[in-house]
């Protein structure tokens, strides 16, 4: 039975490298080998405090969501891939017979298994490893230019697209992107591939800010350095922005948002944040859409063929790959928002 | 110079009845007896607190801004009216020309004038007098079968229906109302207009709840009573509302519609409330819409046909009915919820 | 092996009454007695042409796609009724696999397998016969107040609500349907329980068009004897109607609605036409949506809710009820407009 | 008084440089030096055909409503444009007043004074001129980037941008153009802009093709050399295209469309074409949506925005620029569509 090295927490600051089973190949099944796996904020959470608010680590975990391999071998059904096609993978195992399924909100799926999350017990077991049985719809081919690590970003690169779908047509409309870590850069390059004419974004480093001039923010704001920015220049007759995506998770920045938001617009919320202070006055007088938006449905598809085409270059958010073994390191280093956005591992 | 008596509020619990000059009617105007005015929440915050938020009573303004009347003369070039014709006021007195009037959100006008309201300064003078001079454009037909106390709530229709109208289509949908004061009973009365197949409406006193049963709610729960059942009856796979209407602009109401709402669902807040703690996390993971409702466009038009028609029976809200000099016992009666929804006045 | 009696078309014409076998009852489904069954549209092609276009009758086929019956047994794992439950059958087998299935549009299943469908070879057989045994998915409870005829209109009544669901939400909205028919009657209550303020029926008939007025329609025009009356009344300003149902399937009478249909405006073709001349210059000019409708997905389920809780009274369109063995009679009666809308069949 | 050379049609084929006076400009007025105009299908078919439909040329009408510009003087009241500034010419001059206006669709003003247009008596004369004076409100600033040339192409590039905006987004869609010419060329720009992962262009001729590719294609198809390949490629599955945008305005192609159309799929016209047989069928079954696109709105500001951008890059359209007295050969060299898209006139 051949076996594979797993990235496995234990507890908050437990992180082991142990072997596993890889089990056998089903009929509809496909095995891959793992070339990069990105760290993802939940992932940070569990190894950080064993997780995030009601969804905690109750027994050992393989971490990981996001990640590209190669295919090393298939089952006898499967059609849609071969050994040596390089492809990402769709971490959400959705039922398929749930309501939430049925009407093509496969995200709210009753029965959820996504890889590398607590929230179901058994948890579901992630993707940081060096082989993998995964089913052959999980499979989205990226073709032969994007890199291992441009394909591990299918991931979160699907998020932003799938917050982006949240606030219709954005041709042509003005947007500002509170936050520019690697789900606010994201958003800030599914934005102007949706065709915004103008994106500012905003972070309290400008590394990530760099980041997201590169990937297509029209102006960058440092709201560290220049808390008063965005009210001075977009408050005036009721709001400049047509749209505005909340990706920092941060509660106070939500109140600042209102002023510039044009009435009727909408206020996507990305970033996970608790219980909130909302201005509901400004809400309701300027009719504004605060609304949620959780992981992806049919954008994965579409997240790998932008990757296959190179229509998004996400490179500019890659700024660190660490080895499997050194998984503990890059935990520490992603925190340094200074010089990180993604940290990826490698496998072998 | 013909005179006028007017129901003048000098300061928090200072009303007076005064005389005011009527003035002269311009060739796109209407002279109106007034018949009946209803007492709205925002006439209520005057009378009490001397204003809302930020919007303070800083001079003299005649209250009121639900009323209905009589012609009882036409400027020269006036032609959708004739002397004795019935009409509701529509007291949106929006510029026409800024950008949000051009996009047909005249409610977001920027040089909004709105009868009885003290955004502005000089204050906007309200509609509770004998005699009042509107414009042609404001005086909407409500033809003969609905009584002047019916007329006189066509405005607080027009703000429901405006509050239905953001929640898209709801034929066969299943929609929650929090709070069934006169507003949240409208819009029970509006979402079953709209085809809703099962409405539920709350509220902690039983007056409401009987008038919101008359006008089409399928179920009321006494959520004082009963402070339990909306959960423990609607929560399960994960909500059972596609909408719900916040309609009691109490903060601590909101979080408890979160669990019974579906995912992808939307949330309507129309009651007024400042800065209030919303549950991010599940508007985040259910994808719901949060989103607010402000007065009304072209929904005053509809309201004001469908009491023509008898298409809404508004009768179920109308408690009491006191003449102009008795304004001050109005506004304490009004606040006895277990008797009272609609309070009106009569003029002479 | 328990028998029924079935109604089977050998070809156009020739129609008779045929033992089949009913079947044994899997553990989800559920064995019922069929009350009472409407000809539909397809049947009455079926019958009188042995089909339509390009679906052609090419073997036997028992007739009827609109049927209710109360259930006689039901299999192991049924739970939803029970024995002695009155039920509307849902005649949409789609496969639940389907791209389209997992989008929530059952109706375009690239697998469909509907009932008293000749597009199928073997055919998909139909419904009228005394007793038939479905799936328990397909049994939509209609309660104790509806009448088996009243039942058996759940089908035609959810096309009628598809067909106003694309239309966006018709709350106040100015309505025009075109053939006052069974399905353009039923479109007028589905209008008219969506909240339209105007409806204005056509049809060449007048027991149509009465019926019409009963569920609903504030205006009818006989436009053979008034064919002039439309233009007259409805044109100025570009056109007076929000939206516009066409369901005479009668290629001639679609042009003559795009002069009164407003700017923006929608058309929902709902009756079934083959290659039409449509005014193209108008439609680009005034920017209209011309829209199939085609079934319906969760609108069978809404119908019976609405069915059972009366909320729409089907009764008007029933003219008249035959015993299954009188069913050649039944197609000849149909074909007369001055006095029949939808001709039923009783089961025994 | 100032004086400037006009490019007038008398009738069809009979176009002569004549004198005209430039008036005086008023306070909220700009006079232009006329630098580029574009010859679009109206301006053809009034040159060659003396009208189209019912529209005639009764009165000698000066042609042209797509030019750029430089501000030479303005009016005491202007403030968003200087003298020396370089603007595109909105040529859309709508009441502001009319029911249309006043709900945001200026292209279907009650009013509309369309310059270089016969629908209106007297004609509304155009924009082919040395010098002209317009209401700073049509002045769009282009920047410094543009050309005069690319800046002339502000008209048709906001036609093909609304034209998108009736598909609602396209971002990651499948999109079918249909007529590579200049407005089929400049819809797949506009597609691309908006985010489409897949663009089919078809045309008959070559040149068109080619610069469908360069703004964005991703696909083209020569449909006079390979007639059945749409179909062939596109039709499997019920149809491959999420939105389809018909630019030849030949009717004959309009039901091609359909077989590749996805179910619920939008067929937008932008070509205008007289009656057309449409398959009415198909459209029925397949719920799709055919829908009308007619000039532009907020889109002429967005063209103008995107050309100052440099957003889009127009000049794979532009093939020919004449000086203004040699019109008549830019009208026949335009008519061969082996070499020409966009032809241009030079002002001087």
């Amino acid at each position: 039975m051949m076996k594979t090295r797993a990235l496995v927490l234990h507890k908050a600051r437990d992180l082991r490298v142990e072997e596993r089973e890889v089990g056998t190949i089903g009929s509809h099944q496909v095995l891959l080998h793992v070339g990069a796996g990105g760290l993802c904020g939940s992932d940070i959470h569990y190894f950080w405090h064993g997780g995030m608010g009601s969804i905690r680590l109750s027994e050992p975990m393989i971490l990981g969501h996001e990640a590209a391999g190669t295919v090393e071998a298939v089952g006898t059904h499967v059609t849609s891939v071969k050994p040596g096609d390089r492809v990402a993978i769709d971490p959400s195992r959705h039922c398929g017979h749930c309501r939430f399924c049925l009407e093509g909100m496969m995200n709210q799926c009753e029965n959820m298994d996504f890889h590398g999350s607590a929230m179901r017990k058994p948890h579901s077991q992630g993707l940081f490893r060096d082989h993998i049985i995964v089913e052959e719809r999980q499979c989205l081919a990226v073709g032969t230019k994007a890199s291992m690590a441009e394909a591990a970003c299918m991931e979160p690169l699907s998020v932003a697209l799938h917050a982006v779908n949240q606030a219709g047509s954005l041709m042509g409309r003005r947007v500002l992107v509170t936050g520019s870590g690697p789900i606010g850069a994201l958003v800030v390059a599914a934005a102007r591939l949706a065709g915004a004419l103008e994106i500012v974004a905003t972070d309290i480093a400008d590394a990530p800010l760099a980041a997201a001039a590169r990937l297509g923010a029209t102006t960058t704001v440092n709201s560290k350095d220049n808390p008063d920015q965005l009210n001075a220049s977009y408050a005036a007759h009721k709001g400049w922005f047509d749209a505005a995506f909340e990706c920092t998770g941060v509660g106070a920045v939500l109140p600042g948002i209102f002023p510039v938001l044009r009435p009727g617009g909408t206020l996507v919320q990305v970033g996970v944040m608790g219980d909130t202070a909302v201005p509901m006055n400004a809400l309701v007088a300027k009719e504004i859409s605060l609304r949620g938006t959780h992981r992806a449905n049919r954008e994965y598809a579409l997240a790998a063929a932008l990757l296959r085409d190179q229509r998004i270059d996400v490179k500019p958010i890659l700024t660190a790959t660490l080895p499997m073994d050194e998984a503990t390191r890059a935990f520490d280093l992603v925190r340094d928002r200074s010089t990180q956005l993604k940290v990826q591992l490698s496998f072998s």
